[in-house]
């Protein structure tokens, strides 16, 4: 398939191939709905989740604007540039402790709030257009996974409709993904904060509307798109949910390539034991793909 | 145009037809965002709405299981056929009187719980494929009103992509927004309950999550859209922040034809106030309507 052209020739791509040759034979288009995770699916996770650069600098501004917040987490994480303290936050919550998580949650409410979903879109977009991934050596727009977006492209030319489904913030994804996946904003399901509205505006608050993960993905889902998927795609136990609500294909990335991208499988672990048991369909990044990322 | 045939010449008319040209000439297609509530402004709301009719018939069917119901509102105004109770209750709600809603509130969040999305999804179908309307003759699924579904489609083939936005209830609106008004279920939004992910299906609770209604509709608008509308219709004053906070074309639907439809303007009284000093776009039923139903 020249469409996959990322993707070597194995049991992933055929798995794939065979399954939209039976969903087109099969299936109404309207009903071909696809969604993918988006952290460690679409794009690269490691060695912090991209967002939380963006949230980085602004708790650096934060704190150099006030020291106070300078022995604070995750200020004083941010200040110092401590960013193991970040990541073992993430991990940790996916292995099921939250304590450095929630210091984290409610400086992540409280770093771009009270500004006009227009300005917060504008944030996100100097952000995007100057900061660069710390390692890979490549912008963050450069960070999607390309066998991926092949994927994308692929599903849509055979009808499909697909919907990014990310615990990420959804108005942080939304003025990117059009670039990044061709997936515009309207198909952008992610955790939100409440917005308020005031004479003709649109504000962010700092309270939590949904952490879309786990089990509030099928719900996040269903609000959004009103049908089931028929193909889903993640790479962590946050996925679980969102696949097993899925009646069709179910595709997990496993990142198992440490010299192209990350080797790792923490927080994902219940995700793959239940892949091996019920039959889902693993992606070996080392195995399946050609190349990882696109020039 | 004969796309708009159900619509006589006149100053709505040459207005739509003047701003759509205007967009076609001046705004990519991706920013063509239309925003269309759904009781009274694309299908009648008199002498109740829809959805009331479909949750009375349920409370009827609960008060005839459980004759300890039969003396509380709003099983009793179902079970003794007292539509007047019913019909109040909202006008006073849009008039800022919950005394009689908030019952009734209570009532509806549990007449549908804990039953999977697709249970909900086929009792609508059920009433829909037997309901009338008690008065006009015509099954609900032919009370939509023939100019505005001619004006969506006009929408569309000049780029638009319309949305629902409505008070009603999301999951009530979505198995019949298809074949009334060519809108896809992922392009309808509404008030819902919580949901809840179990095993692999999502089930409806009694809990509230959103009433899609005044400030809550651009805020619930953006959160699905992720963009400002250029057009927006409504009918009501719960329809004035959505109106507000879209940048372009503002269409109010005047319900003054008590010979084809319902005259009234109770629920609509700030609404016509703030489309008059603010220049919205009134649409008058008896004047510019040729035609109100379709056959």
């Amino acid at each position: 398939m020249a469409e996959l052209s990322s993707w070597n020739d194995g049991p992933a791509k055929s798995a794939i191939v065979d399954f939209v040759e039976r969903t087109v034979a099969e299936i109404e288009p309207e009903a071909r709905i696809a969604v993918f995770d988006n952290d460690g699916t679409l794009w690269c996770e490691k060695p912090m989740y991209i967002q939380l650069d963006f949230l980085l600098r602004r708790f650096r501004e934060q704190a150099e604007a006030d020291p106070s917040l300078r022995d604070q987490q995750p200020y004083k994480a941010a200040y110092s540039g401590d960013l193991k303290w970040l990541g073992d936050a993430v991990t940790k919550h996916y292995q099921g402790d939250d304590t450095d998580l929630k210091p984290l949650m409610g400086a992540i409410l409280t770093a771009h709030h009270e500004i006009t979903v227009e300005e917060h879109a504008g944030r996100v977009n100097a952000f995007f257009a100057e900061a660069k991934h710390p390692t890979l050596g490549r912008a963050y727009t450069a960070c999607g996974y390309q066998p991926m977006v092949e994927l994308l492209r692929y599903l849509e030319t055979n009808g499909f409709t697909c919907y990014i489904v990310s615990g990420g913030a959804r108005d942080f994804m939304r003025p990117v993904t059009g670039a990044l996946y061709g997936i515009p904003p309207e198909r952008v399901v992610g955790s939100s904060v409440g917005l308020d509205y005031r004479d003709g505006d649109l504000f962010t608050t700092s309270q939590p509307e949904f952490l879309d993960d786990g089990p509030m993905k099928p719900v996040r889902l269903w609000s959004r798109i009103g049908r089931r998927p028929i193909l889903g795609a993640g790479n962590s136990n946050g996925d679980i949910e969102m696949l097993e609500f899925t009646r069709g294909m179910r595709l997990l990335v496993l990142h198992d390539d440490g010299d192209r991208e990350f080797d790792y499988t923490a927080g994902a672990e219940k995700s793959l034991d239940q892949a091996a048991r019920d039959g889902w369909t693993v992606v070996s990044m080392r195995n399946d793909w050609a190349t990882v990322f696109g020039d």
